[in-house]
């Protein structure tokens, strides 16, 4: 039994290396010695090169080593075999650090407190109580929720919102599209965590932003993505800053990465730009879930974390 | 029964504002009518002139407004009566904030991504995991020990270090002289939320940044100061900046302050400086407090937060 693994933008050896690790006894190939290769049984991927896994007569399932799976969903020759998320502890709090980061720079007016610096000037200005600031959270997978979870318990209004309006305990949740508007007018942080799915590409956009609460504690309105980058309409997110439906944005995913050269977001004195990397997986962290996985799965057994295709997530 | 106000540095009349909404019957006056006010049996302070508390002859307690009491304490001709630490949630979420947003933003690398963004340049740099970095707080009192936890939740690995080395529930604490060696020495980002005492006076010197984790996975350890100014030694954070034993530093207090303008510790790129504003006394949020205290200890209670003088908090 073989398993292939194909990234892209990862590093292929580090990765290779992490999963042989986890499993001395495994057999893994970085590309099939040739097409139609019968011994694969799993393919470890990363943004694949579309039609490689049609091309496997004896697949099984299909492991994604980041969050979403997007970048395998739009493969259309996909053979039809499971789809498995990763779901590790690991790549949960990476991604609540860099939630819970941009959202205390923002609440704690982290650009002003800079900009004062530079200008030698000793100021301060008004802080709200965490209480009194409701960070809204949209898309409650195991991110959301985790993120939502260590915001409350700084002490933060917590809220969040899903397409299914699914219940989760200790949480007001606001689903669907009846749900989005009373969420989005009580949020003064926005957090988007989405999946990139025909029904979300693009769902953050003039509508979208014009419906956030206008009068916030901290000025105005703050959107924080660290979805995917086709949720979001770059040039509605710019002319929500120019009209000042929106006071400041953290993006970590843009809808052409890398960013082009071009974009107005590198230098908009609002807007705090990462490369994708507000939770980066970690091989030697991973591999060893997607190993134990592909064990139970040999063993008969279905892990949880199936995605749903006609959700696409 | 007259409650005195003296503030320096604080809004008076909003403050008075506050305690009478906690308790419309109170006579509250904002400086005694003359000297030896026979009605005065409460002094609520923050930094009141020397003297002043000594000519109230039926004064009972004294409560400080904000955390510390370093403040009253240098009073050299102070009546000897019990004072009384704020302690208070909305205090203690404050500082919790600052802490955890300091931490996050040295741990994520902010200062190198927001250099990146100026450069417009798409790049990201290996991230160590929360578990992997030890986050060592000085000072276990109310603040150092929700710091603490909070830390804790986010995933990262958390010591202590006090005076007394009293145990912590959950938390790994250093406790004495002898032990303060070893708590440096595995620390990754250093916070200090430490009173300012004789004892603890130009503590942050040459001698201890030199004791801190030389290789951390962060590149060098980290400095983060929240608790009094007299804690450092500014020369010796600069010294150790300069000669590489310590990396980046957020400092909130400072030796003087307003920190002077031909301070290097304005300008220097390693260095995050806020104007003592981690934790602002919020008058809607404390003063139900102190008002609640008072009434307690007109009953014949006394509340448990009383400075210890001998300590020094």
């Amino acid at each position: 039994m073989t398993i292939l693994l194909s990234v892209t933008g990862f590093d292929p050896d580090r990765w290779r290396g992490a999963l042989q690790a986890a499993d001395p006894a495994a057999s893994i190939v970085l590309a099939p010695a040739h097409a139609a290769d019968e011994s694969i049984r799993y393919a470890v991927v990363w943004k694949q090169p579309p039609g490689l896994l049609s091309t496997l007569p004896n697949l099984r399932a299909i492991f994604s080593l980041g969050a979403g799976v997007d970048h395998i969903l739009k493969d259309g020759t996909l053979p039809d075999v499971p789809i498995l998320r990763i779901v590790a502890d690991d790549l949960t709090n990476r991604m609540s650090e860099y939630v819970v980061w941009r959202v205390l720079d923002h609440f704690r007016k982290g650009a002003a407190y800079r900009q004062a610096q530079a200008r030698r000037e000793w100021v301060d200005w008004p802080q709200p109580a965490a209480r009194d600031v409701t960070v809204g959270v949209m898309g409650l997978g195991e991110l959301g929720r985790d993120a939502a979870r260590k915001l409350a318990a700084l002490g933060f209004a917590v809220t969040g919102w899903s397409r299914s309006g699914r219940p989760v305990e200790g949480l007001t949740v606001h689903g669907g599209e009846a749900g989005l508007k009373r969420f989005l007018a009580e949020t003064d942080i926005l957090v988007v965590l989405l999946p990139l799915t025909p029904e979300t590409a693009g769902l953050i956009d003039e509508t979208l932003l014009s419906g956030l609460k206008r009068r916030t504690p901290l000025g105005g309105p703050v959107l924080i993505n660290a979805g995917r980058g086709g949720l979001q309409d770059e040039a509605a997110i710019l002319g929500a800053l120019e009209a000042g439906t929106l006071m400041e944005a953290s993006l970590d995913v843009f809808q052409r990465e890398p960013l082009p050269d071009d974009s107005p977001l590198w230098r908009h004195p609002a807007v705090f730009v990462t490369p994708h990397a507000a939770a980066l997986s970690d091989p030697d962290a991973l591999a060893p879930t997607v190993m134990a996985q592909i064990a139970a799965i040999e063993r008969g057994e279905m892990p949880s974390n199936r995605v749903d295709r006609a959700a696409g997530y």
